[in-house]
């Protein structure tokens, strides 16, 4: 089976330059996969150099949707953005799907728009990967989502859960819910109400997950409205940033300072490597008929190549099928129940 | 003037032998203050010695609130708890603070029961000062409301302002909202109002300040809901937890890692001081006619300290004074408003 992914590459803080480049290692390094670069041609051609092939291919598109411009302008007035034209071609079928650095508010609107929902699905999420002390956790949703019912947090749940189910060959993936943890006053309603929802179903679910649970792996599949997922996520890459800061000025104070860090080099590399969180840049918009993977806007190549396997990955691994399957399953009872 | 804090002896993960020797150490410290330990007798004398004077006296209270209690029960069915006889100290004049490291929850609910709100406000809010590149920003509320109303996160503005105002000196710190980014879908309903309503306040709003912005140091003072507050919280703990993890785990590899790791140390040493959480030790609850100040549980003798010092930084700065003169400048317009 062969991959062809769809890349808006003119979306990012880079454009081409970090796009295209990605594309090239990428067909490089999988035989299976054909790449459609998508983006206003005169762009892109200086990066690509004498590498079109059959695997690799430009498809011109005139317009280029702006970081900051409003998705619903988005929608109307650009019909040949690079972002909307590569998510056509996920539609149409000419690709298995769409990955893009560009807006994301945008991103989400036009899927949205064009490839729809999947059946007994309402919205769409944002899906992550973070890493754990142990491995790493799949967080839904991070911002498309501000507010929540218990039943789209179930169906976030059902996404996630298919999701690592089918990328990491796990058939019983854990999941859980993130929560506070005064007993007392443990969650509001929609998360009290949405545990209840989660315990009656088909899910491996192991209940609450606070703050702090995220980082120790607690859960495979931790599921929260897309205001708290945000600001966990944001809260995550501040911190980290400043600790990185710190960690900088101290061994940069003097010359021993810097002389211990000189030492401490490869020890200081493993561990940069280990939190790389370019490794787990490529966020997955779940519950569209169709593969879409947002990449980080300030990606580099290393980044956003990261992002462009994990679309193929999701393709190769068959995840829109798993999640129908399993929402079908999920609502099997309760269709039975409401004609009863 | 003296300062008197009254000391939960009993709370927290080590109880009397953390409590009563950071009492030693506080009294020691600070000639113008007094501690009053509370709670059983015998539990307490072992750790004290001979130190007992006019600036250190025992008042035995039989019971301890568990850590794991319902706050109901705890104010109901335990009258001569050492957490409920502190309080009791501060609502009768004996005492000008209570610091605890027991049970939230319990403080929480019997300090309300016990010293009552501060007019103008709704409800209490946990509060507590977290590192930023440039200084530390004071954040409310941690978890002590899970659904708040606009109105709330003003009176949580309008008491984080005051907070810092009175500690830190400064006559206008800059308040923020904790929010999400994505333009068209910023903020839920309850952050948007809560924005017009900081707009339209005194205090030096500077707007929406995202997860990362926290540790940019982007306010002085960051308001939201307990629950997002809470989650935000150990969402930092735990990452901050793992990558110490990590770090640990690089440096201890090898034998040529170790060396390295010895060299490193200086500067490792300062680091870690800069990031010491137990230097953040003690979260203000705010709201309540009287100081009360929340230790974390786990903390040992430094750390519960740390929670002493702000206990009676925030009587030695008038703290309550200027939540009452703030909470009536800003009633103030509305009042005449109502009465039109």
């Amino acid at each position: 089976m062969t991959v062809t992914v769809a890349i808006d590459c003119m979306g990012g803080d880079h454009g081409p330059e970090v796009t295209v480049r990605a594309a090239l290692d990428f067909v490089r390094k999988h035989e299976d996969v054909c790449a459609i670069l998508v983006g206003i041609e005169e762009k892109i051609r200086p990066f690509l150099g004498n590498a079109v092939g059959p695997r690799l291919v430009i498809r011109h598109a005139s317009e280029v949707v702006a970081m900051d411009e409003s998705p619903a302008l988005a929608i109307r007035a650009k019909k040949n953005s690079s972002m909307r034209v590569a998510l056509d071609l996920v539609k149409n079928g000419e690709a298995d799907a769409c990955v893009s650095a560009g807006n994301t508010g945008a991103l989400m609107a036009i899927s949205r728009f064009v490839l729809k929902m999947l059946p007994g699905i309402d919205r769409p999420a944002i899906c992550a990967a973070l890493p754990t002390v142990s491995g790493h956790v799949h967080v839904l949703d991070l911002g498309a989502n501000v507010d929540c019912s218990p039943e789209h947090l179930l169906q976030f749940a059902i996404m996630g859960a298919s999701l690592v189910g089918a990328i990491e060959h796990r058939e019983r993936p854990t999941v859980g819910i993130l929560n506070i943890g005064e007993e007392d006053i443990k969650g509001n309603d929609v998360v009290k109400r949405a545990v209840e929802l989660l315990k009656d179903s088909e899910l491996n679910f192991v209940g609450n997950v606070e703050g702090d649970g995220l980082y120790k792996g607690e859960a495979d599949v931790v599921v929260c409205d897309g205001f708290v997922g945000n600001v966990a996520l944001k809260v995550s890459e501040g911190l980290a940033q400043m600790l990185a800061v710190f960690l900088r000025r101290e061994f940069g104070r003097n010359l021993l300072t810097r002389l211990a860090a000189l030492i401490a080099l490869p020890a200081i590399r493993h561990f940069k490597h280990r939190v790389d969180h370019r490794r787990y840049n490529g966020a997955s918009l779940l519950g569209l008929r169709g593969i879409v993977v947002k990449s980080h806007g300030s990606a580099d190549v290393f980044s956003f190549g990261n992002a462009l396997d994990r679309a193929a990955n999701a393709v190769r691994s068959g995840v829109l099928e798993r999640i129908s399957l399993r929402v079908t399953r999920q609502a099997g009872p309760r269709a039975i129940q409401e004609n009863v």
